[in-house]
């Protein structure tokens, strides 16, 4: 395929991206309108982000499960807040095996219903909780605005669902996930977050408390990351979720739901691309290092070739390698195509290093001179170790860097609006959604999160930032993806 | 929960099916019909399963990735057999966010339709081929009767695609992916399996073969457990799939599919449980050891657990392990338990073990003394390893012998209608449909599979068991799940 040249970040962000996921070929357009299709390169990726989780999940003692797709559309009506969320954004079948149903069904927007119906089945006695698990799965909401990756009908997830003894069990499971979250952002995508609670209006549809991952995209919006409900005892009761305690009486369990979605390409793509492409976080990179080699004649390419592969193999034992051997196209194409996808690492060999056993390492994070380093074959593999955590370093430095830059502390209202047009503001806020709307109407901007203690100031808040009234809470306001 | 007694396999083999999936914890039922949830055991193993087939896929050259859940209605009418096959177990959504779709879509029931036509956008040319792609997910078939992991409305799934420049190449691929699932069901799950060709009437809807795997279960009806379709050029003819060629003519590509799915999982309880429940093969075992520490006294306790635990680090390095250490239930109580869910190997640890720094494995697949050893600490790993390994060969030889006992060579018409009760029958077949059709509805038995050289007699078949005419392929009928 032909492309004209992509456009800059600066330009024109939002065509950068889209360009940027269909020709790094991370996923495509469906025939339906707002699914997407996502192709082998974008799998891959969510494959490294679904082995990353799903290791943190079992370490933390949950087991993975699989409820049905199809919901009966009256599951939702049973919690009350949860239906006025979710019943606008429902598919809904109708029909099956050429009969219409006596029932329609809904295809899951998420799964609390149909888990609390099973968990009314299973959970009898104390000595079964707490239930921890977690489905790995596709959910569909009918959304009217859609983008690749960052809002489609269908999308790819995980979702936590727990259920607890007790409400500290479940607060405590709540914040654990979201810290699970923020440990995979920073220590797998090189994605530095801010882990906060959501207001009472950004809060999921049938919980008590939300708490949120907030990151800051390249063009300084936001992006909810990762999700973690307290849900108290709403669910347990709208499905009857009772157990036999220790003391011998019938309680309500608690539960928790937690999840991270495929979304989460679109925050890895917007926080680390550059004008050139993607540039993928080492630690999840289907490629982490792509050997170009280089020859003029075709005794120099069996020579060059022959090192080749001899170097894909030896690294392929501790890194996921790929071998660019395409002899139709230029050593000068494939840079380009490899930087693009946003390879990590690039391994050039050509005559000369094989005549002197070296090759060149050439960094996607630091384009130009200063990226390249020519190493010996001998210890390469040690090499390239501490040079794709140099890679994943500089990254979460970088996109620190750039995050705090541009987090302001408008003095007043008008401020706010302009410092939302270039970044987020932190301001104090008196917790009313009076507040919040008048923002988000006067400058698109919306509360993100009231960040947890690391993340705000040391002093209390003051007056709230939009009506002057004594301030509850430091927040963030900011526009958001 | 308490349960009656299990019926044995003898009794009822279909109700000590159904008892056995529901009280190991494998599946339960959801509340839409024919839908089922899987349970977190059941789901461990079909993660093994899926690690198992997906080492397999990508050692072939094969990538994942995830085409959409919703299928426009119209795409299932270009291929006229398709659309004859699935139209009639389609489920359809017909509304999405509160409005009537302007065109119904459908839920898959299989994704030969999307993806021919997302790869009529991107192949261009010889240098894309082949295609060799792989899905994991959900489908949805609206069929009448179920049975948990057997026949579900909503199934989990891998379905490969992959599309090639020559017909060849396309047969190749096609027999390859069959001789994958072969290696798998023999070398994981310890299931033999007989590959053949499926007959005109039993093929995939579209294909112009369907290669099959058939697996005797313990009340010797047949399963097919995996399937590998050469679609021919149906599919790129639908869809326009043209590619140029090489030789700078338009051609259309040559595809295949191939699917295993969640059945597979019925086939590994039918094959190898037991009247004491399941008998899981050590390769796929969520847990491959179970350890069950024995005491009286509470002081006995804390010195028999701090060695159990020990030992479960130690294990653990290699081996999927359990330490069950409950002590509201007693030791008798958790051997019932873990054998119910058929781990195949226990260790059990008591005060006297302890002293003699020894240990007692008992296998699951030789209950009794003979299946009980000895085992110092002191090369615990080894000794672990090796039984696994012999339970494996243990249960393959066990499942193969049952069924070649069970494979007749009925000479006669009648013969057969007798044999097809108690085993296979394996029998000359005149190629013709209506042949079939009469064994089905004398016999309710059905044409399993033209069976491949190593399981077919030396000799070419003589007569049609049914009409006496001319025999042209040797055939396996039998009754089937």
């Amino acid at each position: 395929m032909k492309y004209p040249k992509l456009p800059s970040r600066q330009e024109n962000f939002s065509e950068w991206y889209n360009q940027v996921v269909l020709r790094a070929e991370l996923a495509d357009y469906a025939p339906v309108r707002g699914c997407m299709v996502v192709r082998p390169y974008g799998w891959a990726l969510w494959e490294n982000i679904q082995k990353a989780l799903d290791q943190r999940f079992k370490a933390t003692g949950h087991q993975n499960a699989a409820f049905p797709l199809l919901i009966p559309m009256s599951f939702f009506e049973r919690e009350k807040e949860h239906v006025e969320g979710f019943a606008p954004e429902l598919a809904v079948v109708t029909h099956g095996g050429g009969k219409k149903l006596e029932e329609p069904l809904a295809v899951r927007p998420t799964s609390e219903t149909i888990i609390g119906y099973m968990w009314s089945k299973w959970i009898r006695s104390y000595r079964d909780l707490p239930v921890l698990l977690n489905q790995w799965g596709n959910v569909v909401r009918w959304e009217l605005r859609t983008k690749l990756f960052l809002r489609t009908l269908e999308f790819y997830w995980q979702e936590g669902h727990t259920a607890h003894a007790t409400r500290e069990e479940a607060e405590e499971e709540t914040l654990r996930m979201l810290r699970v979250y923020e440990d995979f952002a920073v220590n797998e995508a090189a994605i530095p977050v801010i882990p906060g609670q959501k207001s009472e209006s950004e809060k999921f549809a049938g919980a008590v408390h939300t708490y949120t991952i907030e990151a800051m995209m390249g063009d300084t919006k936001a992006l909810q990351a990762g999700t973690s409900h307290f849900l108290g005892q709403n669910f347990a009761k709208a499905f009857d979720i009772q157990f036999l305690d220790a003391d011998n009486q019938m309680k309500y369990v608690w539960t928790t739901s937690w999840g991270l979605s495929t979304r989460f390409i679109g925050a890895i793509i917007m926080v680390h691309g550059d004008d050139q492409g993607l540039v993928l976080p080492p630690r999840l990179a289907p490629i982490q290092v792509v050997i170009v080699p280089i020859w003029r004649s075709d005794e120099q390419q069996a020579q060059v070739l022959e090192v080749a592969q001899r170097l894909q193999a030896q690294l392929a034992e501790r890194f996921r390698v790929h071998l660019d051997d395409r002899d139709h196209v230029t050593p000068g194409f494939k840079f380009n195509d490899w930087e693009l996808r946003g390879v990590p690492v690039r391994l050039e060999i050509g005559p000369r290093d094989v005549a002197n056993q070296v090759a060149v390492l050439a960094r996607r994070d630091m384009p130009g001179k200063e990226g390249r380093r020519v190493v010996p074959w001998d210890g390469l593999d040690d090499a390239v170790a501490d040079l794709l955590d140099e890679i994943h370093a500089n990254l979460l430095r970088r996109a620190t860097e750039f995050r705090e830059a541009r987090i302001f502390r408008p003095e007043t209202y008008e401020e706010l609006g302009q410092v939302v047009q270039k970044g987020w503001a932190l301001a104090g806020w008196c917790g009313r959604a009076e507040c919040e709307a008048r923002i988000k109407e006067d400058f698109k901007a919306t509360n993100r999160c009231l960040p947890f203690e690391e993340h705000r100031p040391a002093e209390a808040p003051e007056r709230c930032i939009v009506c002057g009234e004594p301030a509850k809470h430091w927040a963030f306001f900011a526009k958001a993806y």
